[in-house]
């Protein structure tokens, strides 16, 4: 075994040992964990700062872009974000031991579903080191061991950090294996711990979709993780036209560098020639390039080609491809075609029509009426997320503290044999 | 491409297409399917035996033992049992479209999660014919598409139910690819589907463990899985002797050779010399052997030697490990160290004891004075199971209609606005 894979096992054998003490913790235990996270985070402001100056400084020798830089930045107001959130995290619900199934069957047996923990998660990330602190907030919480892996560029945020975490475990009678932080950049570390399906329960890698893609292939344990968001908002010959312009310039534009920001608009061809070329000028305003079908283009002369290849493609941009369809089936169609499964829309002020696109577009959100940004674990009232999922097994969509377990039956019974 | 992969491609490819109309197929629908596959196999009893009688005949060649002859025979009784199975199945309620969340937001949005069936599933199991009517009445009734593999020593008895369960999709209005029969015994055909992850969405093998590591291994899907069931029975010191006797023979002899029957005994050493002679009178005259650690050979001079093997073993078998433990604790050192994860019983009257032995066994279900046989879905009030999972991710314990499922959020607004 050589040194990396040393390291690697024995760190996750400590997260199997800490899984073992946290699943037997009070919620009051783990709140007050967080709490004094929380504490902690506002009396040691001016070593954070400091540690995090020294990742600024080096994000040149990374290669950072100026937003990459903005978002490593740890500013008094992250810090204060970080505080408000631990906060919101200690508010929710217990996961843990929640009975949310109980059967009293006909021989007096009594069934119950009691939720878990799901055991030891590693959680890859990269450059925002906020997300260090409501990650393992979130494991930690519902009673999981968390392993962090942080991008290079911010390993001296994430240390800091990461010895507040462990500082506070220490503090609170909680094990020091309950967030444990990679401290090695070796890009080779990330394939040891994917080869350990036998300590790590799941991985859920965020960031770029070839890091998923590389996560997705090598692990040995589930994962959650979605690769694209290719989210549509498809405008309906029966939408209130007003309201489905805010929809799409909302979708597009309020923050467009994310997942569940649109990429697409699907207009429905018996309104294209009244709706679209307003909607394209508040969009063009906005500072958005159009990429239309040909129909689009004879509405919006101001639009660029879309070929095939657009309608594949996650812009996380001020970009929006545009098609002209015929109608509720053609929309489905192209979003069938098309879609990732993220995030779809529609704005259309007829019930039937919108019945037909919930039940037949099958993405980890359908939205009626709705800002597809809307597509997440705090809007959704979830409290937090950890992240989103677009596949069908285990939990779909935002994943909050809920989705980071697992469940046992716990049966009571009056000493009932199978041969009575 | 060669001839097997491209049969199974274009199977797999034709179940997907039938996942997508049954996701938007009524329940309706689904049950009458359901009824006529019943009305079926009543009229078509004839068909079914002659082919079965191929099965049996050619059995010899198969080496199959006595046991497996028996498991293999479709009598009256058993396609009796099929139909009821099936009038069982129609009974339950309709999972597809169940909104199990709803949530509405303060700036109005309601927000809910609507569950949806799976998509495809490939199941994979040995001899016994009946499982193929009631695993494709679970996948069917619950949205999914179909794979069966069976054993190729039940290929005849098989393909003379797979008509009958395709005809009655003829007859009901639903998709042919709804329940496929896997007609070629070549072997190498289950590696062409295990690689097919973007067609097919579960894999759910059932038999023994060889089949299911080697699906653990070369799968491109989820899989829903155990591997083995070695369950445990804690006697613990205030325990109620008789019931625990009772307790422990039903556990171990009423079905000795499914995966939810006991393989070991555990005894806090409070009560091992009042309680194991007895027992072990009771379990010999049962026909069992017993293998005990050196304190129990001191109380049961029959009983052979033990060793860390045989607690690692799952007999299937009229055999019983037996352990002197001392004591909660100790019982709960040793599942962790020797379980599967599977199914542990603590006999006890002291519900402080049985509620730390719930907490601290982590296994898909963990009782309290009753036999580890009530481990299924039928007794767990699911109605019935396509498989027992001890995995921690998607489902655990039996598997029902719901865990054939997966779920999407529909949310529902009036022009909300990230931006508002």
């Amino acid at each position: 075994m050589d040194d990396l894979q040393q390291y690697a096992r024995t760190m996750a054998g400590g997260a199997r040992q800490a899984a073992l003490q946290l699943a037997e913790s009070t919620g009051d235990q783990r709140n007050a964990w967080l709490l004094r996270v929380a504490e902690l985070l506002g009396t040691e402001r001016e070593s954070l700062s400091e540690a995090n100056r020294q990742d600024i400084e080096r994000a040149p020798e990374h290669g950072l872009t100026d937003a990459a830089v903005d978002r490593l930045r740890l500013t008094d107001d992250r810090i204060d974000g970080m505080v408000t959130s631990l906060h919101e995290v200690v508010e929710l619900p217990d996961p843990v031991g929640e009975v949310f199934e109980s059967n009293q069957r006909p021989n007096g047996l009594l069934v119950t579903r009691v939720r878990v923990p799901l055991g030891v998660v590693f959680f890859i990330f990269e450059s925002r080191p906020n997300v260090t602190v409501d990650a393992a907030a979130l494991c930690v919480k519902s009673g999981n061991a968390v392993i962090l892996r942080g991008g290079k560029e911010a390993i001296h945020s994430n240390r800091a950090l990461h010895a507040l975490l462990d500082r506070a475990a220490g503090d609170c009678g909680l094990p020091r294996g309950a967030a444990q932080l990679v401290e090695t950049t070796d890009r080779a570390v990330v394939g040891e711990f994917l080869g350990m399906g036998d300590l790590i329960d799941v991985t859920i890698p965020r960031g770029g979709k070839s890091l998923i893609q590389r996560v997705a292939d090598e692990a040995t344990m589930p994962v959650i993780k979605h690769f694209d968001g290719i989210c549509h908002v498809y405008v309906d010959g029966a939408a209130d036209l007003e309201m489905a312009g805010r929809i799409v310039v909302d979708s597009k534009c309020q923050r467009p560098g994310v997942c569940n920001a649109a990429e697409t608009l699907l207009v429905d061809r018996r309104v294209a020639d009244t709706f679209l070329p307003g909607v394209a000028e508040m969009l063009i305003e906005q500072g958005v390039t159009l990429r239309g079908c040909d129909e689009t283009r004879q509405l919006v002369p101001e639009a660029e080609v879309a070929d095939e290849q657009d309608f594949r493609t996650e812009y996380l941009d001020l970009l929006l491809s545009v098609r002209v369809v015929d109608g509720l089936e053609a929309a489905v169609h192209h979003i069938r075609e098309f879609g990732s499964g993220h995030t779809e829309t529609i704005v259309t002020s007829d019930p039937e029509t919108s019945r037909r696109f919930t039940r037949s577009v099958d993405s980890s959100a359908v939205m009626v009426n709705a800002s597809t940004r809307f597509n997440d674990g705090g809007e959704f009232g979830l409290g937090a997320e950890i992240g989103i999922s677009t596949d069908r097994f285990h939990a779909r969509g935002p994943c909050g503290l809920k989705e980071l377990t697992s469940y046992k039956y716990v049966v009571h019974g009056t000493g009932q044999l199978k041969s009575d």
